[in-house]
């Protein structure tokens, strides 16, 4: 394939222009890692604010733009939008076919396209395959490349560098694996090729849907164990030191963010379509649908039964927004759904988070003194690391602590779910 | 407390006999841990066959009877009894009950008596304690040590000798701790002390329900993965590269034997009446119900569809009864389940085991040209290391392979399950 196999050369020597699409988390860190391995590197997002704070950083080898125009100059073109769901908890691919459109719209002969979005197996080639040759009036492996390689980017994981990371890649045919397996090839130290489309969209299921499960199964073990007056973390430290067959996931909120639960809810619906009960997955599921009211049940119990009645309006103080520790997303976040049950419930809310400076129109407030004794109640829901949540304690203020950072502290006022 | 302390010393000193109650594999192995740390060993069993069986391997430091008698000259006693479950799925604690009250009756002041058995925490307190002191008229912590530690005995699994797998250990009071602290530190390279007895029984729980509810969660997905045309060995391979968050399970007939199912039904038991519902693991507990029928489903759609009509009775070959690889124990063994369900239908059954020598009545056959040939389904549902799986694929008769041991194979006449 004489068209394509320039690119191939291409690659190897590194004069490729890279096109990121969606300069989110994946797309970020994608963009991050090319631009460290030499290739110029543009970024594409819808987001005018996205665009600008890239720009400003002025980083080697990457600009960025909300002009799909500049797809024309990309010779791989690697799409990073988020595929989200909708309020019924179906997949929402609407940035992603907008994606596709704009990539297919910009396509020429001799690119390589390749998805890292999470998305059902099947989806490329019933989807974005066919919507990319539309648009583009250009045939896949013919005179393009595709390629799928689920993104593997854990915000806030600051154990593993994205190089260390390996990489699953796929491609429609074996000249698109191949070109795929090189680029790759340059960011990361392992790729592992796998025989199909379908194979590397499923990784990312089994991936995400694992951790799912597991955090639902600890969870509510973590109930039974409470209903026993045992301490689930010393008994998962103990089961920790069994050399095989086990490995510990920690108690807490439930899953939040844009992966873990969203792409088993995409995994749900296509099971259903395809009439396979998955029961350890729904149950899982409602399980972390849950898990926020546990929170919001000990901040009533609390605001009931251990204040004193007063005439002013209760005041809540939120520690950490951010799905999870280390990140500034908020997408999907556990604290937002407790805040928004809170707050129905007549309750003031004040929130502390390093990494979210504004949301829902309130300000990051710091932990001053006055500041937590102005609190009723303070629910610690994201466990960000450079927190001092030991200063907390000592204004002996109830606290609501979902994330079992206070732990060691046996005091009555600190309360875990 | 002098009557104890004495016993602490001797434990120093290796000059303690230790008796072990229940000589199956949990007891087999912790007596031969025991002598080979240089302790004076016997073994208890009301099973006279395995009683013989000990004996007549005339193996250093142990002995096996039948008679409870010889507890009287045991320093240390383990309970080391299986805890099945009833037909209705509740505990039954009829073996431990009798192995507590046999201890009891013999049990002397200064000794130390250690369960091994999986149970429900709380059970030591609730139950061994009151009985161990009522039959023996001496109290747990003045008269007598009490300590619980759980088993981990992996059978097949020979990466891990007994001595590298950590002992989790915890006592009713802080000598109890101590001492057994001392006496496993003799055993094992690790010993992990926890704060209470009932820690120590939970962490068996999580370490055998979180394998039951991964094994159940593979197995639907690999459900889903056939529905997709996906092979999810593939997907497992390729997840496994993950170097963060994710652990490997496989898919096949379901877990059987005496401790992940079990359990897990000790676990939901227990969590029934204290009013937790675990809805995971009961999901995990339905899909692995449900499994050995997707064997016996697909054995009849290869007696039904693919053979010609005979007037003779259809013969499905086993292969593999215990119920896992490496073991020779088929309590719980899903291929006797489907064993049952098979003959129900008119099916003659002859199966090959090179650990199991006889079962149901039927002799291990050996995998002979002629009992291959002789079988109209073999199904492979254990998959033990040392059968030549690949012999059995030339002679071209249908296989379920349960196991996936000849995944490798895309053959017609190989159906995965």
């Amino acid at each position: 394939m004489d068209v394509t196999s320039s690119l191939f050369q291409r690659i190897i020597k590194k004069q490729v222009t890279v096109g990121i699409v969606g300069m989110g988390y994946v797309g970020g860190a994608l963009a991050e890692a090319c631009s460290s391995a030499g290739y110029s590197t543009i970024g594409f997002d819808i987001d005018k604010k996205v665009v600008l704070r890239v720009n400003r950083q002025n980083k080697e080898n990457i600009l960025a733009t909300t002009r799909g125009e500049f797809l024309k100059i990309c010779d791989i073109i690697c799409i990073c939008v988020p595929t989200p769901i909708n309020k019924d908890f179906t997949p929402n691919l609407s940035f992603f076919k907008a994606a596709i459109k704009t990539v297919g719209k910009f396509l020429t002969k001799g690119k390589m396209v390749i998805v890292e979005s999470s998305i059902t197996p099947g989806t490329i080639k019933s989807f974005a395959k066919p919507v990319l040759e539309e648009t583009s009036k250009l045939l896949a492996g013919k005179d393009f490349l595709l390629a799928y390689s689920p993104e593997r980017i854990d915000p806030g994981n600051t154990r593993f560098k994205f190089r260390q990371v390996p990489k699953v890649v796929s491609g429609i045919d074996e000249p698109s694996l191949k070109a795929a397996w090189q680029f790759y090839g340059s960011l990361v130290d392992q790729v592992v090729a796998v025989s199909s489309l379908e194979v590397a969209e499923m990784t990312k299921f089994l991936e995400n849907v694992f951790r799912m499960v597991n955090i639902s199964f600890i969870n509510e073990l973590s109930d039974y164990a409470k209903s026993k007056g045992i301490d689930i973390l010393e008994v998962i430290k103990a089961a920790s030191t069994k050399p095989f067959g086990f490995m510990p996931h920690y108690p807490g909120p439930g899953a939040g963010g844009d992966c873990i639960p969203v792409l088993s809810y995409y995994l749900l619906d296509d099971a259903k379509k395809k009439n396979v009960p998955l029961k350890v997955v729904e149950a899982a599921m409602k399980v972390n649908e849950e898990r926020p009211q546990k929170i919001v049940e000990k901040v009533e119990m609390v605001l009931n039964g251990h204040l004193k009645p007063s005439p002013k309006k209760p005041r809540v103080l939120i520690v950490g927004v951010a799905y999870k520790a280390g990140s500034s997303n908020i997408r999907g976040s556990v604290s937002l759904k407790v805040w928004e049950e809170v707050e129905k419930r007549g309750v003031q809310i004040s929130y502390h988070d390093p990494f979210v400076p504004r949301v829902n129109g309130h300000h990051s407030i710091p932990l001053t003194r006055k500041n937590i004794l102005g609190a009723d109640v303070i629910v610690i829901a994201t466990d960000h690391q450079n927190i001092r949540y030991e200063k907390l304690v000592k204004f002996q203020k109830p606290i609501v602590d979902a994330r079992n950072v206070l732990a060691s502290y046996r005091l009555p006022h600190i309360i875990r779910i």
